[in-house]
């Protein structure tokens, strides 16, 4: 099957990072993703730099980045307000979120399901007649840190409104990494009832290890859309230290090896990943990429041993 | 399922490491997985020192070592007089090793296939003499360095043979770590037809980061013996820096929250883990120990940031 690899590295990933990356490295990393053949790039969220001081520079990332004909360049927008930003930076998608918690919606935007899906109505209208499509990410889909193990069934009422709403993409969120291939397969048995297979992406982490696993599951249920994030990037608020996203390399290497079809260069991906490395100044978590640079005798990116 | 998880990390794991582990390390390390829960640790192995020279202290070791009831120590066996070395040691249970790939086997242990299972005769009939059980490892199960991609008709007649000379247990290698659950699929499918479920064991390797997802793939199928290393020590010698066996913590927390039953405790196995990561200066390549490192604030031992 052709798999498409959603790269929200630059955004999911950073946005994690504590340690602040240079604009210019941001630049660099994406300008390098772009050269890897994506389709769409999630470069950046258009969030008030009080929630998310990584991501302030937004505008500037979407200015100077060199933008490669055929990929999307798309940002994270919470609001109206950022929409308008978004719009000016001209992107190329759009995504809003939500999660399926309650609990979380209340603690990460201070609303609930229901009033965040109500904010995103003059957003939706507005990408609408800017042509833009919208992904819509639903998180804490499996499991959510104050509520735990999330139930199929608060999961497929949110995506189902979403898409109602006019969302053309929805990204299925494993947020804190404790999803494992029986919790996908039992998502998917309810969620695959009533949205369309093709609409769906699923989003893992690898906070214990089982991003591939999950990813490969979905994909044996025709899953045909995955995030994942160069080098993988990133890390887990509720678990300072572990690991993020998983990482692209180890998705694309999985998914090739199982017989997917995905027009990505795993080098041009790796080299994108080792101008992070350098920014961030420690190793990176992708096990393909450790395993390809030993093969090869690389010394690798500064921070890297 | 009642899963058993055999901790090869002292042997397996510390065979690949370049950096020389003292051998005060190495008993202070399998004391400490002997208050894990573990029923099997395969301790070190009779060979040669000028093959292996990580292992050159194997005597001392099992004899330092504060053996636990309960516990099978074992030791891998390449010949007669290994044997006779690991019965003065008093080993509970001895490991033999061949290859589904008949290039692996000559420039591994300069022996046809053939010829290394006419080694182990007089090593099975002495290991029977002496009331021992005897493992059995089948190496390049799915991938050769050499060979490439191996069939499942090239392993399963030499499990069948191993099993027929008397071995106990056959534990099936993805010794280069390419594997994925397609694959482990493909040849349980015609493992099972020929070996009792209950005499196979699993060995995944976590080079290209399908560990986890290999071994929940063959939990599925009703396999319910697995290798690992603790903090997923180790490495791959045909991809230096590359991970080694997937970690025992990885392993024990994916196996648990797909619903199997695994009498190990996780924060004993990480705190066996410790010891190896002060020993080795480096961090580990658990994705679980660092998320509970994380979790809990740990700033962890020496050598892991």
């Amino acid at each position: 099957m052709n798999v498409r690899i959603v790269e929200v590295g630059p955004r999911d990933g950073l946005q994690n990072e504590s340690r602040p990356i240079p604009t210019e490295a941001k630049i660099a990393f994406v300008d390098a993703l772009s050269e890897a053949g994506y389709e769409e790039i999630e470069v950046t969220a258009f969030v008030s730099p009080k929630w998310v001081p990584q991501l302030a520079d937004a505008e500037e990332v979407l200015r100077e980045i060199r933008r490669r004909e055929g990929v999307l360049y798309s940002a994270l927008v919470p609001n109206e307000q950022g929409l308008a930003r978004a719009l000016a930076a001209r992107v190329g998608k759009i995504a809003v979120f939500t999660a399926a918690s309650e609990t979380f919606n209340r603690k990460n935007i201070n609303a609930s399901i229901d009033e965040s899906i109500e904010r995103f109505r003059p957003v939706l209208a507005g990408a609408r007649e800017a042509h833009l499509p919208v992904r819509g990410y639903v998180s804490t889909a499996f499991w959510c840190p104050y509520e735990g193990k999330m139930m199929p069934s608060a999961v497929v009422p949110v995506a189902r409104r979403l898409l109602d709403l006019g969302v053309d993409e929805i990204s299925i969120g494993d947020t804190i990494g404790k999803a494992v291939p029986a919790d996908v397969h039992a998502l998917l048995d309810a969620l695959l009832d009533a949205v369309p297979q093709d609409a769906l992406a699923m989003h893992f982490h690898d906070t214990y290890g089982t991003g591939v696993a999950n990813a490969l599951a979905a994909y044996d249920r025709g899953i045909t859309i995955f995030d994942a994030s160069a080098g993988g990037v990133g890390g887990c608020p509720y678990a300072p230290g572990a690991a993020g996203n998983v990482a692209t390399e180890d998705l694309l290497w999985a998914l090739k090896s199982s017989g997917a079809s995905v027009s990505l260069d795993l080098d041009r991906v790796s080299a994108a990943s080792d101008i992070l490395a350098t920014a961030l100044g420690r190793p990176l978590r992708s096990r393909v990429r450790e395993a390809l640079r030993g093969a090869r005798g690389s010394t690798g990116a500064p921070g890297e041993s």
